[in-house]
C-alpha cells in the first residue's frame, strides 16, 4: 500500500484517548460548546454550516447524534440529502443546498452535502479532469459567496486507517442491536481504499480554503472523533470577527470618456403607432400564448427578469406578457424589502427559492440587480459588497444556464424629460397615485448616480449566456411588443 | 331544458352594459379599489382570498388579467393549481391550499381552487351522496377556520347562459389571435350544460357561508363581468371589521369532581432499572432501525409530536428516537416564537407547511397544542380562540388521518417535585444552563393552570385516529422506552 499522504498521516495512525483523560475534556467542550452557541444566537451576525463527509463506516451518523446532544438541539437542523430527487434534478445541484441555508445564528448540519458528486466523480477512472475542475470551482465559487455573506462554513473529514474502519464495522455488526448502522457501502471501503484516498486527497486539496477550510477528524477511537469534533465546532463557533474573504474590488476598466456608455448608445426615437402596435400584439401575444402550451416548453425553465428606470413601464410590459400565459404556469414575483426570513441569509437566496420548475415561467419585477442598482446608489451595501456582486450575479447566471433554464433580462430604458413627463401624469391620474411617492422623485433626484449603477451593471453583467436586452421605453408601444419579440425569438431558438 | 333555479337566473338573462353608461363606472371603481387596496395594506389585518371559479369558457382569465390590471399587481399573487402532483397527492387535498395563502395585507387569486373536485364529483352520475357530503364538510371547516384567522374568503362564480357561452367560445376562435385562449373543456359546456348547472348549484347550496358567501357574477357581457367582479372585490375590501364566524364556545361537560382528571389518573412510580434500560434500548431501538429502513415505511407518512411539562424530558426522548432513524428520512421541528412569515397567516400554517413527504418523519418538539397550553395561560390568544382550537385541531388531525399520516402524540408527564428536583440539578449542570431560564421558574408558579389546560387538551383532542399517549416521566429511563414502544408497535400495525 502506498504510503499515507501526509493530509491523513495523523487520523491514518487511530490516535486513541483513554476514558480517564477524555472525561475532564469532555466536561469543559460541552460547557464551552453551549456559552458559545448561545454567543452566537444572542448576537446573529452570522450561521453556521457544518459539512460532515468522509470514509463510509467512520462514524458520521453517531457524530451528529453527538453534536445534537452537547449542544442545544433546537438550534441546529440536521440537513441531509440522498440522491436528488426529480424535482431537484432540474435544478442547478446546489439549489437544495441553497434552499436550505440557516438563518444567522442558527447552525446546520450537513449530510450528503454538494461534495457528493465532486466525490463520485474522483472514484470514477479514468477521472473526467475538465468536469472535476468545473465541479470544484463551482463550490469554491458557493462557499466563497455564500461565507462573505454571512453563512461560515466548517467542512469535516472523517478519516481512519483501512483496519480500524473495518474493524469498526466489524463490531457494529456483531451486536444485532447495532447492525442496522452499518450500511452496504461501508463494506466497499477496506476494498478500494488506496482510491478512495486518493480521491479524497484531491478534493479536499482542490477545495481547501482560506474562507472553507477543511479539517479532517481521526475517527477510529470514538471519544477521540468526538473530542476533536468538538474542538473545531468550538474554534468555528469562537472566531467571532467574521473574516470573510475578501475579493480585490474587480478589476474593471473604466472605459476611456470618448466610448459612449451602454444607455447613451440606446436610440430613444423608435416608435409604433396605435394600429400598428394592436397588429403586432395579437401576432407576437399569440406566438408566446402558443409556444408555452406546446409540448416542448413542458421541459423548458424560463426566467424573465425586469429592471429599468421608475415609471420605464414594467408592470405593463409584464402584463402583456402574461396576458399571453395560462395562469397556472408563471408567477410574477415583485422584488421589495426582504421578509425577516430573507434578511437572515445571503441576499441570493430568496431568488433561489423562486426559479421555476419545468414548464414554468418566474418573472421577476426588479431582481437580484437590487443589489449594484439601489443597493449601491442607496448605500445600503457596502462598497466591496456590491462590487463583488457582479462576479457573484455572473455565477449565478452562468448555473442558470448550465442547468438549461432560460433566462431574459430586461432593462426599460427612458430618457430624464420622459420620467417627469409620466411621474405628472401618474400624479394626476386617479388610478395611479400609488404608482408615484416622495421615494420616486427623490430618486430622480439621483438619476446621473443611477445611470451610472445601471451602465456599470450592464458592462459587467453582459455574458454570453445571459445578455442583456435593452429596450427603449419611451414610446412604450415599441417596448412592449420589443419585449414580447424577443422571449418568442429566443423560445423559437431554445425549443427548436 | 328546466326553468334556471333562481341563483342563476339574473346571470343567465345575460344582462348587459353599454360602454357609455360603464366608463365613469369603471373609473370611480379603479379608484376606490385603489384606495381599499391600500387602506388595506397600510393595516395588515387580514388577507383576501378570492377564489375564481365557474362555467367554462365564461371569461375568469381575462377578468383575472383585469384585476390585476386595476388594482396595484405588486400585492396580489395569482395562485392557480392543476391536477394535483404526485408529491401534493400524498398530502390532504386542502395542503398545497394552506402552503400557498397570503400574507396579511396581500391579495391572492385562486384558480382550480379547492372547489374543483367537489364540482367534478358533483357532475359524476350518480353522485356519491355520502363523499359529496364529507367533501362539503371539509370545505366549509377549511373556511371557517381561515376566515376566523385572519383570511376574508370571497367566492365568485362566473355564470352564463348556454347561448352566450356558445357566442363567447365562438367569436374567440374565429379570431387567430385569440383562438388560443380557448381551452377544449369549453366546447364540453354547451352539450351538459343541465348537469353542471345542477351541480353548480348544489355546490353552491352546499358551501354558501356567513363568513365565505357565494356571489354569481354574470358573465355574457364583458363589461357588465368586469363592473360587477370590480364591485365585489370592492366591498370585500371595505368591510373593515372582521367578522369572523363565531361558533358558540364549544359545549364541553365539566366532568364531576368526583371523576379524576387524565394526570391524575397517571401511575408515576413505574421505573426501569439501568440494566433492564439497555437491553429495552437496544431492543426497540433496532426494531424501530429496521421498521423506518423497510420497503413498506417508504410510502408511509409519520408525524410524532411531543409535549409536556418543562423539564419532562423531551429533548432526550427524542433524541433516543432520532438515533433510530437515517439523518436523511427525519425533520426535527422544534416550535418557538413563529417567524413574521408565520405570524401573517393563520396559526395552523406553520405546521401545514412542515407535514412530511412519503418515506419521511417530522417530529415535532412542542406543537400546535401550545395554542391550547401556553397561549391559553399566558393569555397570548383570546379564550374564544384557543376554545375553539379544540375543534380546529380534530379537524386538522382528522385530515391527516384521511391522508394516511400516522401521528403519534405523546404527553410526557412528571409531578411537581419531579420538576423542581430537575429545575435545581440543571441550575448546577454545566450543560444546561440553557434549559433553565427565570421563564421556567415563572411557568412553573403556574402550575395549576398548565394542568387544567394540559387535562382539557387530553380530554377534547383524545380521538380514534389520534389518541393521546401520556408518557409517566418521574423516570426517564421507562419514559423513553415507553415512546419507542409505541412507536415500533403503530408502526407495526400500520406497515403490517
Amino acid at each position: 500500500m502506498a504510503p499515507a499522504t501526509t493530509r491523513f498521516e495523523q487520523a491514518e495512525s487511530d490516535p486513541e484517548i483513554s476514558k480517564e483523560e477524555a472525561r475532564p475534556l469532555i466536561t469543559e467542550l460541552r460547557t464551552e460548546l453551549l456559552k458559545a452557541q448561545y454567543a452566537r444566537l444572542e448576537n446573529p451576525q452570522r450561521s453556521l454550516l457544518i459539512v460532515v463527509a468522509g470514509i463510509d463506516g467512520a462514524g458520521k451518523g453517531a457524530t451528529v447524534n453527538l453534536i445534537n446532544e452537547w449542544m442545544d438541539s433546537r438550534h441546529i437542523r440536521t440537513l441531509a440529502f440522498g440522491p436528488p430527487s426529480q424535482e431537484e434534478a432540474q435544478f442547478p445541484f446546489l439549489w437544495r443546498y441553497w434552499k436550505h441555508l440557516p438563518a444567522k445564528g442558527r447552525t446546520g448540519i450537513v449530510f450528503g452535502s454538494w461534495y457528493a458528486p465532486l466525490f463520485r466523480l474522483l472514484n470514477e477512472k479514468p477521472g473526467k479532469k475538465a468536469d472535476i475542475e468545473q465541479l470544484a470551482q463551482s463550490i469554491r465559487e458557493f462557499e466563497a459567496l455564500i461565507s462573505r455573506d454571512g453563512v461560515q462554513v466548517l467542512k469535516l473529514w472523517y478519516h481512519l486507517s483501512r483496519d480500524a474502519q473495518k474493524r469498526r464495522i466489524a463490531k457494529l455488526e456483531s451486536d444485532p442491536d447495532t447492525a442496522w448502522m452499518v450500511q452496504p457501502q461501508d463494506h466497499l471501503v477496506a476494498r478500494n481504499f488506496k482510491t478512495m484516498r486518493a480521491a479524497a486527497d484531491t478534493m479536499l486539496e482542490l477545495t481547501d480554503t482560506p474562507f472553507a477550510p477543511w479539517q479532517v477528524i481521526p475517527s477510529a477511537d470514538d471519544r477521540m472523533r468526538n473530542i476533536t469534533t468538538g474542538n473545531a465546532i468550538l474554534s468555528a463557533l469562537r472566531s467571532r470577527s467574521p473574516s470573510p474573504p475578501k475579493l480585490n474590488a474587480p478589476a474593471r476598466s473604466t472605459p476611456p470618456r470618448s466610448v459612449k456608455r451602454p444607455l447613451a448608445r440606446v436610440n430613444y426615437s423608435v416608435s409604433l403607432s396605435e394600429n400598428e402596435y394592436d397588429d403586432q400584439l395579437a401576432h407576437w401575444r399569440g406566438r408566446l400564448a402558443r409556444q408555452v402550451r406546446s409540448q416542448a416548453f413542458q421541459n423548458q425553465q424560463l426566467v424573465l427578469l425586469f429592471e429599468g428606470n421608475d415609471a420605464a413601464g414594467k408592470g405593463g410590459t409584464i402584463r402583456r406578457v402574461t396576458h399571453a400565459l395560462d395562469a397556472r404556469q408563471y408567477c410574477a414575483v415583485p422584488i421589495a424589502a426582504p421578509t425577516d426570513e430573507e434578511r437572515a441569509r445571503p441576499y441570493l437566496w430568496r431568488f433561489w427559492r423562486a426559479l421555476p420548475a419545468r414548464g414554468h415561467i418566474t418573472i421577476f419585477d426588479r431582481s437580484w440587480y437590487g443589489r449594484v442598482l439601489v443597493e449601491r446608489v442607496e448605500k445600503f451595501a457596502k462598497p466591496l459588497e456590491w462590487q463583488r456582486a457582479y462576479e457573484e450575479i455572473n455565477q449565478f447566471e452562468q448555473q442558470l444556464a448550465e442547468s438549461n433554464i432560460l433566462l431574459l433580462k430586461f432593462w426599460l430604458a427612458i430618457t430624464k424629460d420622459v420620467q417627469l413627463e409620466r411621474f405628472k401624469a401618474r400624479e394626476r391620474s386617479p388610478f395611479k397615485p400609488f404608482k408615484i411617492t416622495e421615494e420616486d422623485w427623490r430618486n430622480r433626484g439621483k438619476w446621473a448616480a443611477y445611470t451610472r449603477a445601471a451602465n456599470d451593471m450592464i458592462d459587467f453583467t453582459s455574458t454570453p449566456h445571459a445578455p442583456w436586452h435593452i429596450v427603449p421605453s419611451n414610446d412604450k408601444r415599441h417596448a412592449r411588443i420589443s419585449v414580447l419579440e424577443t422571449i418568442v425569438k429566443a423560445l423559437d431558438e431554445r425549443l427548436a
